[in-house]
């Protein structure tokens, strides 16, 4: 019996809300030795408030030492074992544009690229290519057919596209065909087990004609597919928590996430103050919220220090917003660290605040990396976080008699 | 392989002596903000004494968020994974009133319920009857005779019995009874799988007799029957530990846990200071003691924060008791926290005590919540308890060359 499992089992209903914040790659490390990391540099009166009076603790999004992508950080966040449910990289491409995918569904991600004469590729993102121009030339490769199966070819921005086969039978152990270096052409199709041969041969016939219906295209004259994937099977965030939940994000990305374990994807904002307007209209109609906050992440891939702190301080502004609403439990938390000093992602272990009734005192007193060491959640892995959140909420019954 | 399995394979012996001190419930909140938890508002001395050479740390019974029982707890204090090793219903209670299950055994919870002229539930409950009068209703109901099997029905209290079946090729997958609704009539017995339908076959003709039994009296006029279990396939703690354990307690719901693994049942002790003297009279016979201190758990059910504070201070008081025969490992803990603030178990960790040879120092100077924070343990699964009792015995050898 697993995390889940248990939270099937003992989940109880009631009247409280849960909002779950997440700043992506919230964590950060000092860039000079005896400095501030970039949540301490910044003035966050708000979320220091919240520290006082809740509890905090260091959240471990897959295991120590493990630098995770957005997928496997977000599912972790929502209780999903990340080394459990893995979610290929083509699935998450086309449900993060809104494309619905069937169990009968291979999806791959695809890059226009640069091919010189001889087959060999000048460059791997075609230049960039304007989404404007690219999104003609998807609508053409959708008009290529293949024996038995349906195609979709949708725009995503820029040099990328998603490519996806539904038919019975597929497989999607395929290996990318994106060689991640120039001077070389892209890899053949192949299948990594018997069952993906059938598709393997299928796709080489897409790339066959997509080269054909390029050729006379100056910078997306080829393509290259990577991440081939089918639906995971995943246990529903409904099913499991009891909670009506409703995923507000402003990228694609983090709602194709939400919708992937069946939260409802609400509203469309564009910003983080019109995520907070959104959540507050549809207050009454959903238990959990799942809001996601891209910039803290942004900025701390540009190794922009500074940047980074303001987007923490803007982050900080809209606390008062959410904490007016009187949620029962608030988390704040992300979904992994990015460190300007790393420029990336990192695997240090995310400050996390939980707010709400029943929180056990600890010496936390503001909002940060050196405060959560001594929160009393201690450091506890990531996909525990919603039975903390349910427990506080009053939505988790005994386990055993 | 999981930490029963290396205990077993790692386990060696010597004399050194482990005492697990259960203080039921110990864990607890502040009634209000800013002040101290049950355990910090109370004078300690003697556990103080132990934690400033000891180390402290937070046991969590089974994982983050989730709040145990009387069983999963203890079993998990005892080394064993809770969501592995799971004790039904019927077995507990059972095992709550003393009652010795055999391998042949079908246990289930009854209850004696009011019907109306129609069938249907009006109490499930039965009005809560008296124990002076179901306990002779149960009496008549052990007078029911089945083809092929032996049949207990022992009373526990008010409303509640336990009813065994004894008898070969018995199987105990069978869905509740009671329906958990008034105007409803009682389920009737059924099998969820084959190997369980000659059992509710059984089950039902029971209850039609019990009915019959039960005509002519106006309130516990029927029957309702839940959790149907066998007793759990559970390693036996001497195979795991190399451990000789006794298992001290005043109340049989705990000797019956003990009893689950192996541990010998010593003694009849009525109170804290006959179960030390029961320790010490048993001392030379026993490498390991679990003494089982229920107060602090009530007390806290009852909400009543200065009596647990009492029963905490009582509980300090006899641990010049336990120093005094010198075991090797003493640990203090409990299996849960029961906070007056809630009345009720909750999920917060435990703060727990290992005092012994080759302490590392922490900072813990005091035995408490907060203080815990500070400890040496960290944060820790409760399973994992038994490895370090077995470790700073000097029980466990090397894992791997």
């Amino acid at each position: 019996m697993d995390n889940l499992e248990l939270a099937r089992q003992l989940h109880e209903k009631n009247d409280s809300k849960i909002v779950l914040l997440v700043a992506d790659g919230l964590g950060g490390l000092p860039v000079k030795p005896g400095g501030p990391t970039e949540l301490e540099a910044a003035k966050t009166p708000h979320l220091d408030a919240l520290a006082r009076n809740g509890v905090l603790g260091n959240s471990i999004p897959i295991l120590p030492g493990i630098t995770p992508g957005s997928g496997p950080g977000h599912l972790s966040l929502f209780g999903y074992d990340p080394l459990k449910y893995i979610i290929g990289r083509g699935v998450l491409e086309s449900v993060g544009i809104g494309f619905e995918l069937t169990a009968r569904d291979v999806a791959a991600r695809g890059n226009f690229c640069t091919l010189d004469d001889r087959g060999n590729i000048l460059d791997r993102r075609a230049g960039r290519i304007p989404t404007e121009e690219s999104a003609p030339l998807a609508g053409k490769l959708a008009e290529i057919t293949l024996p038995g199966v349906d195609i979709f070819v949708e725009p995503v921005r820029e040099h990328r596209f998603v490519l996806v086969l539904r038919g019975d039978g597929l497989g999607s152990r395929l290996p990318d065909t994106d060689p991640q270096a120039t001077g070389v052409p892209p890899l053949e199709p192949t299948a990594s087990d018997a069952a993906s041969e059938g598709t393997a041969k299928l796709v080489k016939e897409f790339v066959r004609q997509a080269q054909e219906v390029l050729k006379d295209q100056s910078r997306a004259n080829g393509v290259t597919l990577r991440g081939f994937a089918s639906l995971p099977e995943i246990p529903q965030f409904k099913d499991v928590f009891g909670l009506r939940a409703a995923a507000i994000a402003v990228y694609p990305m983090y709602k194709g996430l939400a919708s992937l374990v069946g939260m409802d994807i609400v509203g469309q904002a564009q910003s983080l103050s019109e995520e907070i307007d959104i959540m507050k209209e549809a207050w009454s109609d959903y238990d959990f919220f799942f809001v996601h906050f891209k910039y803290t992440d942004s900025t701390g891939e540009d190794g922009a220090f500074d940047k980074k702190v303001e987007r923490i301080e803007e982050f900080d502004a809209i606390i008062p917003g959410v904490t007016a609403l009187d949620p029962t439990v608030l988390i704040v938390t992300g979904d992994h660290s990015t460190p300007c000093l790393l420029k990336s992602h990192s695997w240090h272990p995310v400050p996390t605040l939980l707010a709400g009734p029943y929180c056990r005192p600890d010496r936390a007193g503001t909002f940060g990396e050196d405060a959560a060491l001594m929160g009393g959640l201690g450091h506890f892995e990531g996909k525990y976080l919603m039975l903390l959140a349910m427990a506080h909420a009053g939505r988790l019954g005994k386990f055993g008699a």
